[in-house]
């Protein structure tokens, strides 16, 4: 495989050790970009660029002057606490940081020094989310989840008749997306039992993770001003691991007919690395879409660029619950799935939600949408692996889950590897489930786990 | 009748004689808020209060230092570009400040010279978004809506066995909301006509408004603590006119299973002016919820204070077309309704959107659904007036309409007016739609109409 530009060459090597090694999540061909600050201190969040195990600090790196023209402006952008701005000025003020980065990492360069004095452990940083989200939009881009999922819902009619034409998304919630890390309290709602009368309110019986990748909106368009989809991918920033928390229970009850909405919206989790396109060039798949199917109307068919289909990242969803925590046991993989089976790509996604003149905000996310396979081992939901929760799965240590209990937390993963290509990783985005507090509980619950989680 | 508070009083005078005329929006009861600077100017966007023709320049006032104690501080947060934090402050907060400004603007106040120097002509004003909406929802509160567009999507079970348990909501966008005056482009989206083998790419054919009350969010609650109903109202901050625009024939195509999505993103309208629940006090109203239906769950049910149920407002869907506008008709009335048909309370909206621990932040903006009445003349949308576009209204000009067409200017407005209580008008939302511009076009459509459109 030839890289596509220099910043690509897996012949790279970068002058800080931990970015040398086999497994390294950020070699010097990803730079991905964080908000991020000293642990504990009061310092101002700032974007970061992460190399090896350490964080270059990109307000240093500005206030030092180590780069000039675009880089340095580029630079200067991400000193601020939200990345906005920076996502704001587009593909050629990212690719001109990402460049001078690269430059500056690799061994031998003048700049060493000067961005050594700007480097932070990663294991002495916080994180926040990396923007301001005006919007949030959730799609549902993977057939097989969604045949998987409406067998479950609508058993007569799984797939309905707009899911191969249309890049089926709705809006979710912002506010309380979080960032990796996270511990949240077990939503409680209205639910309907089948054999009851009437409905009641108890905390979630059927709590779910949902395998997600996470897509920033770099430079927006103006309302009125559909983005072809030629151009789509020059609207994006780049991509992160999201998971996308849903009351499967509240959600069967309230989901008809406008959609999902405090199944959805109580919690979302996001991973602190935003890896940018450009870093997942190396990484094109062709489109799985079948000869079968139904051809994509003009605005969502890209005929010039077909090379811009699919992305081949591999996911992972693992489980740690609080027995296997205090045990001191690592995670359990629950399921591996891949975005390269997705039926739609993030251009068709991009183009779709503008069509009609809807416009997009810097720093705007979407949802890719639950990333399940084919294969039934692929699922990226309990509800799927569960089949609806009919059949546990056991885990190792003897435990089994249906759904997601309290104390579990749940880590999703994703990395890209190839043949002839260096390694790009996303790290990883946890979150913890705490018990419900119920509307007439008035203790607070200790909003922190005991030492040694993760 | 008699009065909540002071400020409720209908005996209680204005020095400013445009306030006191007898069809004034805007009488010293009112005092609504808005985000304003002088038109044309380079002023920062700063809070105001209406009161008759002008407005109180909060900014000015701050400055000038008119007011001590809690008032003072809450001008002093009016004064920044975005009601977000004067919202957060909470009901003392805004009380305080209600009460000063009333005091301040009665006949023979002190203040009098000192708030004078403060007004700006409401004429010579230009108006943004009062906030910064952090998440918007729509709901669904008027069950003759629900049941009116239910009939017309799903013939068999127009309302679905969840509406009289569930406030129904799903979260729509943020980023294409704008304030009144705004002119749009018709969305084009992807429809299915009865009669085609496969969807399309056109213009939206069915065109509507929506009549709904905005609702802001003041202060916010915590994630994982849900807001029980009997605070839920002190989490209001007040209520403009909202206009959803929606596409319905591309809402027909995409909204299963997911929600309505590209046919509601494209433009939504306020109103300038949020009238706090404090103004609205006096008209208060019975729920008319009929007996025999089922009994709010406990979340949802406010045994102690009843009173605060509905709230009479009147409402008004207004008419101009282009014909109209170049012949210089005033604009023709299509419906007129009341908030008092809603089937859900605004405490209940609250305490439903949290009862699962979502976090609301101030500036949060639900929508309160479209606001039908029982009578077909009390529709709030085209859907509901041309039953499914079957039948065309005839205007008094001799056009017709079964939707809204290009050129065409729609205008809200809602009063509440009672014997014994001072006149509380919202004022007007007005927006107006262009042609579509498709995908292929490449020459840029004037955004601005032709003067004297209003």
């Amino acid at each position: 495989m030839s890289f596509t530009n220099e910043t690509h060459d897996p012949q790279l090597r970068c002058w800080l050790q931990s970015a040398e090694e086999a497994d390294c999540e950020f070699p010097i061909q990803n730079l991905p970009f964080a908000e991020f600050r000293r642990q504990g201190s009061n310092q101002a969040f700032r974007g970061g660029v992460a190399i090896g195990d350490q964080i270059v600090d990109l307000a240093a790196v500005a206030t030092a002057g180590v780069f000039a023209g675009a880089a340095q402006q580029a630079a200067e952008a991400c000193a601020a606490p939200a990345l906005n701005h920076f996502m704001s000025l587009g593909k050629q003020a990212w690719s001109a940081l990402r460049l001078a980065l690269s430059r500056a990492l690799r061994q031998g360069a003048p700049q060493e020094a000067a961005i050594q004095a700007c480097l932070v452990p990663q294991d002495q940083a916080e994180y926040s989310l990396p923007c301001q989200i005006g919007d949030y939009t959730d799609f549902y881009s993977s057939v097989h989840h969604a045949t998987a999922v409406g067998s479950l819902f609508r058993p007569d009619k799984p797939l309905l008749p707009n899911y191969k034409w249309i890049p089926v998304g709705y809006h979710g919630r912002t506010s309380s997306i979080a960032i990796s890390g996270h511990c949240f309290y077990r939503p409680q709602g209205q639910t309907m039992s089948p054999d009851a009368a009437e409905p009641s309110v108890e905390p979630c019986k059927r709590l779910d993770h949902e395998l997600e990748l996470g897509i920033f909106i770099g430079a927006g368009n103006a309302q009125g001003e559909p983005i072809p989809i030629q151009n789509a991918e020059d609207h994006v920033f780049g991509l992160c691991l999201f998971n996308d928390w849903s009351a499967r229970d509240i959600q069967a009850w309230e989901y008809q007919p406008l959609g999902p909405f405090l199944a959805k919206n109580f919690a979302s989790t996001l991973s602190p690395w935003i890896v940018t396109l450009e870093a997942l060039a190396p990484f094109r798949a062709p489109l799985m879409r079948p000869e079968s199917d139904p051809r994509p109307l003009p605005y969502l068919h890209c005929a010039s660029n077909s090379a811009q289909g699919s992305l081949d990242i591999e996911l992972q969803v693992l489980i740690q619950t609080e027995r296997m925590r205090k045990a001191g046991q690592a995670p359990e993989v629950l399921a591996t799935s891949n975005f390269v089976h997705s039926y739609w790509t993030i251009a068709q996604l991009v183009a779709h939600h503008s069509v009609n003149g809807c416009n997009l905000r810097p720093g705007d996310l979407f949802g890719s949408g639950t990333q399940s396979g084919p294969n039934p081992q692929q699922a990226g939901s309990m509800l799927e692996l569960s089949r609806g929760g009919k059949q546990a799965l056991r885990l190792r240590n003897g435990e089994s889950r249906t759904f997601i209990e309290d104390g579990d937390t749940v880590i999703l993963r994703g990395a890209c590897q190839r043949q002839g290509a260096a390694r790009i990783g996303f790290g990883e985005v946890t979150s913890t489930v705490l018990p419900a507090k119920t509307l007439q509980s008035k203790t607070l619950q200790s909003k922190t786990l005991p030492a040694g989680q993760n």
